[in-house]
């Protein structure tokens, strides 16, 4: 597997980047790592983390998109970004997968272009795992590709979460949610009306309408829903979180007593750290593209970068693109051929 | 004034309603409380937590809207329902405002029939706060009475949440954002864009966009959103609280240096709790009726219920909804103005 990571992207870049591909190239022996970017800025880092495997080089790109930048207008404007000579990388056959912890919006503009969408599949979606409380993941689709889906696109992230969890957290059969304001059937906008149609007659393990609470309760494997809300629900998530901790360290460092006790629970502070952290996961995943996009969170550190590619690597090796437009044809000739006999 | 509490909803009912009754009546001397239900369930709690103010009276209603009922078909089918009927004594003039913790849809689907929209108002909304970072409150509307808003009705919401946290938290002219999936001015789907420029023309302290996580950062005081949106930022907020604390409740019982360590922290736990509780809010407000409807969550303690009672007495007190009908009057005329003027 060929993975073209973004070195200029994300809060730490390029010095997070370049670490974690060494890192990554060192435990997964048939990953080579092309970083992309400024030559000047990854070559002394690439010396630094010292690179022993021979599998990690470098691809020049003279230009960033930025965090504030225009995704799209930045992409033509700016001529040679890291991001888009990472799609062009794969569009060309160089590169299996792509990498970014940067402007998540150009990753997606740039990988869509470049690949295409799979056979079978309307729309991309992202796909963003989270941690449940009975300390597995659901994941949630779309979080961000697509504000204004339709009922079918919504069907067709169904079909990508199901595969998607199946190879990838090993759950056989895994159930899907769809994301609604209460658990009974006729709730909703027109949107989540229409698509809870679309789920019921697919042959899904559709599990039916959940609420914002249940993504963390662990009883359902992904959840679906409209880009916008999803982008909301992945922030509302984060902040919430940080607000929580934040609290809680505040709270722990007024009294002398507090900090001795904390003390005390280090390490099991630290471990939740790790556990609540999204460098667990490495990142979110553009499903229903031909190929594999891996965004990875701007606050991505080495670990994260690392498992974004441990993770890309897995998709690939586990063809988990094979498995989704496979699903996707059996669903529509399903609903061929039950619309012929009726 | 006068409050109409459904004594039979939520979680803990009518047991914290009546304790929750009980102590408002005790700590707010002007109030008068008419805990509406079961009469047979209601008076030996009446006895045992002894009411002393003589402001605390029960009026009989045979039937409850339970959690799982469709609300507007249990209002008609059921009949005498507890939140029917306090919806009913506000209509007839005997109470300014009523209260639940039971069905949500149930108490906003009553409330907005029997009261009627304030003058100059399009749509109610539900407006809940959000404790932040900083200490203070974000108050996020509409967190689930309309699901299917137009942009008007998101610039009513912004109205409304001005007045409301300008007489409720104290704050002189408070900024209103939008929520969005990102700060440029061109994001976000339809909805929210058409709602956009009708804000940049309003003469509210418009925020402009703001995103998920803002809301937990204490710089901007209210965040209005579509109720498909707000429902599922509440319930994913309270998942993710949830799913913290119990993380860390859990990994601090592993061992015994762990225990003790988190019992010499207790008292800021303690604190923590009470902070991050909804309790401290009591609960959510139904704006845009021409009364006052408090929508206190369904796991509401008796302190949680008392705190809405009080929280409806200064909504009374500050003439929250003449300020409302006030603004929205001179927002329309200055529209008008200058469309005239063009």
């Amino acid at each position: 597997m060929r993975i073209a990571v973004d070195a200029m992207g994300g809060d730490h870049a390029p010095r997070v980047v370049v670490e974690g591909a060494v890192r990554a190239a060192r435990e997964l022996p048939t990953t080579e790592v092309i970083l992309v970017g400024r030559t000047p800025k990854i070559e002394p880092l690439l010396r630094e983390f010292s690179d022993r495997t021979g599998r990690v080089r470098i691809e020049h790109a003279a230009s960033v998109v930025h965090m504030g930048d225009s995704p799209v207008e930045a992409l033509r404007r700016k001529g040679d970004t890291s991001i888009g000579r990472c799609a062009e990388l794969a569009k060309a056959g160089e590169a299996d997968a792509i990498l970014s912890a940067g402007n998540t919006g150009a990753a997606v503009a740039a990988a869509a272009l470049a690949m295409g969408t799979l056979k079978g599949i309307r729309k991309p979606g992202i796909a963003a795992p989270f941690p449940t409380m009975t300390g597995g993941q659901c994941v949630v689709i779309d979080v961000g590709a697509n504000v204004k889906p339709k009922p079918e696109h919504l069907l067709d992230y169904g079909i990508m979460a199901t595969e998607y969890v199946a190879a990838i957290l090993g759950t056989p059969n895994p159930s899907v949610g769809l994301l609604n304001v209460g658990a009974e059937d006729a709730k909703g906008n027109e949107l989540v009306k229409e698509t809870h149609a679309l789920f019921r007659a697919s042959h899904l393990n559709f599990a039916g309408n959940v609420e914002g609470r249940d993504i963390f309760k662990g009883e359902v494997d992904a959840v679906v829903c409209d880009g916008f809300v999803g982008n909301v629900l992945l922030k509302v998530a984060e902040g919430v979180a940080e607000a929580v901790l934040g609290t809680i360290r505040n709270a722990l460092m007024e009294k002398l007593i507090y900090r001795i006790g904390a003390g005390l629970c280090r390490p099991a502070f630290r471990r939740l750290g790790g556990e609540l952290n999204s460098s667990a996961y490495g990142g979110a995943q553009l499903l229903g593209i031909n190929g594999i996009c891996i965004i990875s969170h701007g606050s991505a550190d080495s670990k994260a970068i690392s498992n974004a590619i441990r993770v890309a690597t897995e998709l690939s090796d586990k063809h988990v693109n094979d498995r989704i437009v496979e699903t996707a044809r059996k669903l529509k000739s399903k609903t061929q051929a039950e619309t012929v006999s009726a």
